[in-house]
């Protein structure tokens, strides 16, 4: 299915004993101009710009119990919408959404449409430029812990994730409560060190902060933070909603990558009948909005998504588009004997994200990130990783805690 | 389960074959401190304020297929959160909305962080006093159509509506696209045939607007509309994200009754083993998010919800509380016919909803009014419908085109 320049082309997967191509001619009338067939013809003419269209009936293999299964592709014309997520998704799964066992797959928009998203201002070449690092996957760290600590004990725990060759450092985002450190104080601590750490080793840092509170006060609180010195944004796109990330990437002075947490997404995703699925909703739509950096369940991990699916975010984060691409962090219990697969699946352009798999290292957080570090240059390089073991005893370490996973 | 002052209590539907205690303890822990057990002694205790706890462990029968099932209550400390909606959905259902099956099903705050959502400014008294409507349900129109439609025909619609005696008229929630007559320019003219009613028959009305555009403008635009003399406003809450209903609700500019739509809702409630279960999502956080009207799928029409679910909805937006109790409207595909089924199961303080079957009526969009007037006089007299409908030839129509739903 193509896109085509006078309509968003919206595909569901149904599951039902239904009339296929009678549902399908329901939502496309029902869904755009109410009636159609009772209309007179005056009226008629008039409403052929809004009317939806059906493009495509696909009847699937019914499921294990006989559950007949389609997929529909259903066009709404582009004058019925306005170029923001709350208008198409009202559009083409508002109502649609309670209607039975129906699940949106895929969108596609045409591209003058499109073209009126931000996507990301960075993205992989973006943040690479501001990074200094070309030629691998990069590295991010996961502060394991941030509720409860001091901006001290925090700072402490930063320099030891960026002792390790990091990358990336991002907060937990289920920091909302940081009285004791908080996010701005955080920006200049952090930054200060990743100062220190650029002068001494002419690495670099990004730092991603959570960005939390009223939704009416986020976009403001971004700019402080980025005047403070902030490096990168951490935003719970779903709870706060698609449109905040479309807003803050859209605004000339929120000048840093911003990274979408996939925080509540398996509320919408996780279901094989209903809601939306992974790749759209992860893949197609955070990289519209605007997010540079995309964290989502790898196939291998303790919150782990189907390979298919996982494969699928990425490629809609990277694929040819009006958008620049943006990085998949395929997340979740990820150690250093995960890297040769992330790296044979997600490649040269994605980022190894890492918490417990940092920070249970045995010989502490900085070793962890060393034994990724490790791990990354030998996936790279074609290696072995108990090969390139032997000359790095951080990734040895990891190995013997956790093992090398087998493809 | 009753709610305890120190937590955040959330309660999953978990479905697989799992150790449920382990897996209660895993999220405990996980989502608040993260490990525990590794934890040294003086860790612990500065970290035990911020460490979730098991409360409950139901074991329900097992599914048909005999997959093992149980209930998980959680709790979260509230040193943990923060009070709104992106901070309490992220740290109860972030990272374990994708970790197997598992649904939210419930929340419960303590009542000091209850009290800090808004709740409904005006309420089932509020927008009852607005209307000088007490003992019966009210009645509302929806627009069945309105993209493509000059400001004069949607007038002239809106005239048929109020003609035909009903309380409330909304918007399509799929209008966007208005160029042709513009939100602030309707609010005007409808909000004028508003007051040549009053003044002709003294009934008054609510026209609920649908508010639209980038997240960032809402609330301006919000105030610009009440200014320009709204009544009512219409919002498309899970597209938007529930902490903007929020907002509008707090904000003291905007002081006229909000109607929350449940566009989209279905793609996070509609599953049964995943999401977020639709009396939690459109009856508790509707209301908390200071929605003074809900609409949601009742049991009987065209998109219909479980019988039990759509009664939860209409419960917990009027049961005690700390908030003002709200109207449900449960709706789609509601006719004359399906009043009295609807009287027994919501009773006085609902509102009665309908979009088709007001503009389907034989004898047009009046007379669908006046049939579903006759119809709820009817069902609060406790006079059967089809005896009604002798003295009412709206009704009588509306019956033979619809006939008259059987509990």
């Amino acid at each position: 299915m193509t896109a085509d320049k006078d309509y968003v082309l919206a595909t569901y997967l149904v599951h039902g004993n239904e009339d296929f191509h009678k549902k399908a001619e329901g939502i496309a009338a029902g869904l755009t101009v109410g009636t159609w067939t009772e209309l007179p013809q005056e009226k008629k003419e008039k409403m052929a710009a809004h009317l939806g269209k059906v493009f495509q009936i696909q009847e699937l293999p019914p499921t294990g119990n006989g559950v007949p299964r389609a997929l529909l592709t259903i066009g709404y014309p582009t004058a019925n919408v306005t170029p923001d997520f709350p208008a198409i998704l009202t559009t083409v799964f508002g109502k649609l959404s309670m209607d039975g066992q129906i699940k949106l797959v895929d969108l596609q928009l045409p591209e003058f449409l499109l073209s009126q998203f931000p996507g990301p201002r960075f993205g992989i070449e973006g943040v690479r430029r501001l990074l200094g690092v070309q030629d691998r996957p990069l590295l991010m760290s996961i502060f394991k812990q941030c509720i409860g600590l001091s901006l001290d004990e925090l700072e402490e725990e930063y320099q030891k994730q960026i002792d390790g060759g990091v990358d990336l450092v991002k907060d937990d985002e289920i920091f909302f409560r940081d009285e004791q450190a908080p996010d701005i104080e955080r920006v200049r601590a952090f930054e200060r060190r990743n100062r220190q750490r650029q002068e001494r080793t002419g690495k670099k840092t990004l730092y991603a902060v959570n960005l939390t509170g009223p939704v009416t006060r986020l976009l403001e609180k971004a700019k402080r933070l980025v005047e403070a010195g902030a490096s990168c944004l951490l935003l719970n796109v779903t709870p706060y909603g698609l449109d905040v990330l479309h807003r803050l990437a859209a605004d000339p002075d929120i000048n840093v990558p911003i990274m979408a947490h996939p925080a509540f997404s398996g509320a919408l995703y996780a279901s094989p009948r209903h809601g939306v699925s992974s790749p759209l909703l992860l893949g197609k739509l955070m990289r519209w909005a605007g997010a540079d950096i995309v964290l989502f369940p790898s196939p291998y991990g303790s919150v782990a998504m189907p390979r298919e699916e996982s494969l699928q975010v990425a490629d809609y984060l990277r694929e040819e588009s009006v958008h620049r691409p943006a990085f998949p962090a395929p997340s979740a219990g990820i150690h250093p004997g995960l890297v040769p697969l992330l790296f044979r699946d997600f490649g040269i352009q994605s980022v190894v994200n890492a918490g417990g798999g940092i920070h249970g290292h045995p010989q502490g957080s900085t070793a962890g990130g060393k034994a990724f570090v490790a791990a990354i240059s030998a996936a790279v390089g074609g290696r072995p990783l108990r090969e390139a073991a032997a000359d790095a005893p951080e990734l040895r370490a990891a190995i013997e805690k956790w093992g090398v996973a087998e493809g």
